[in-house]
């Protein structure tokens, strides 16, 4: 399958945040809810998303944003899924907006889906201080990045409604504490959802994949 | 041992360039060798600052500057090793240039230090956009990031002198090809020194101290 790319290095830091307002009434019209997906370079977005269409994609129309500095390695692994993708390069940006993602679901045709999947940039900076307009922010934060993210971190943590805790498959290479870590990421978000999970051995996504179709029905239900 | 804080919020994205050849001048006339040290959250910066404190405080007189969004995690650790340490606060910006660096190098005394090291925001993205006005630039990447992160942070690869492959004590819980990883980083940048380390186990560091040690030769021999 293939998938268009779309370059997006204009715009950045403009009128963000109406934008973001605008776009999610568009897709609250649409009926098509989008999640943002953020974490560190490597924390396992891209195989989260496969699991996640994998389990997903005979109950609801999907489609995947992809943004990359550079690179369509993920766009590629995305589109061998066989749901619509569209590349965002963001020409070494370091986080996507509502207005650059709005130019992808444009792309995407995502008022005929139900569910579009945003990868945002590996980064846990600059990604959490831009509204894409996105229905729920998830992050994933995977064990060998330590426990103590969430306190060097912030703000990630704080706009996220859930936060899957990926690679407790090598839990015993590294000192993580779940417990420790959760308390952490509630003490800045006290309705934060924690999954731990492992996108390669699929422990934990039965509970991912029902926190998201619940959000989903809950969103459509509100119509 | 306590250390200062200091909050730098402005002068992004101002005379970043002219400033980082000015900063480097002065470093140089000083005899003070900068490392500025740059990895993804959670890849052991941290934890490589330690034992290379230890392996070299005997030798030189040794400052760190600790760039942290929010917190003072990092600087507590460090200044446990009994050397100098600054806290740069960076309010939530998502990398240090040259002006933010200049004033945490004058909190230090560093025309009095031999060696000073700083450890960047946690970002593979915009910290390789800005010129800190060190002597040298080193990465880490951690194994669990995985071998393909050269093709998706190009430019990161591109501007360091050197890249410490870190957690090479977990390599049995994941699929990460050294080989394939320092081809494309070479591919981006055939300089690159490439050393695989843990800095947990001790393993690689005794080579990544004396490529550091060779460098500051260098710096100095030049004069």
């Amino acid at each position: 399958m293939d998938f268009r790319v779309i370059d997006i290095k204009q715009q950045v830091y403009e009128g963000v945040a109406d934008d973001a307002q605008t776009l999610r009434k568009q897709l609250y019209s649409a009926d098509t809810f989008m999640l943002n997906l953020m974490s560190s370079p490597g924390a396992g977005k891209t195989s989260t998303l496969v699991k996640t269409i994998d389990a997903l994609k005979r109950k609801f129309r999907i489609g995947v944003m992809e943004a990359d500095i550079d690179s369509d390695l993920d766009a590629r692994i995305i589109s061998n899924t066989g749901v619509g993708v569209v590349q965002l390069h963001t020409g070494g940006k370091c986080h996507l907006n509502a207005n650059m993602t709005h130019r992808g679901l444009i792309a995407l045709g995502a008022n005929k889906l139900d569910l579009v999947m945003l990868e945002n940039v590996g980064n846990l900076i600059c990604p959490a201080e831009f509204d894409t307009g996105a229905t729920r922010n998830a992050m994933i934060l995977s064990v060998p990045e330590g426990d103590d993210k969430p306190l060097k971190y912030p703000l990630m943590f704080a706009i996220c409604d859930v936060l899957l805790i990926n690679k407790i498959d090598a839990m015993q290479c590294f000192d993580f504490d779940i417990g420790q870590c959760t308390k952490r990421a509630k003490k800045l978000n006290p309705n934060i959802k924690v999954i731990p999970v492992s996108a390669k051995t699929g422990e934990g996504m039965d509970e991912w994949i029902k926190w998201l179709r619940c959000e989903i029905r809950r969103f459509r239900s509100k119509k």
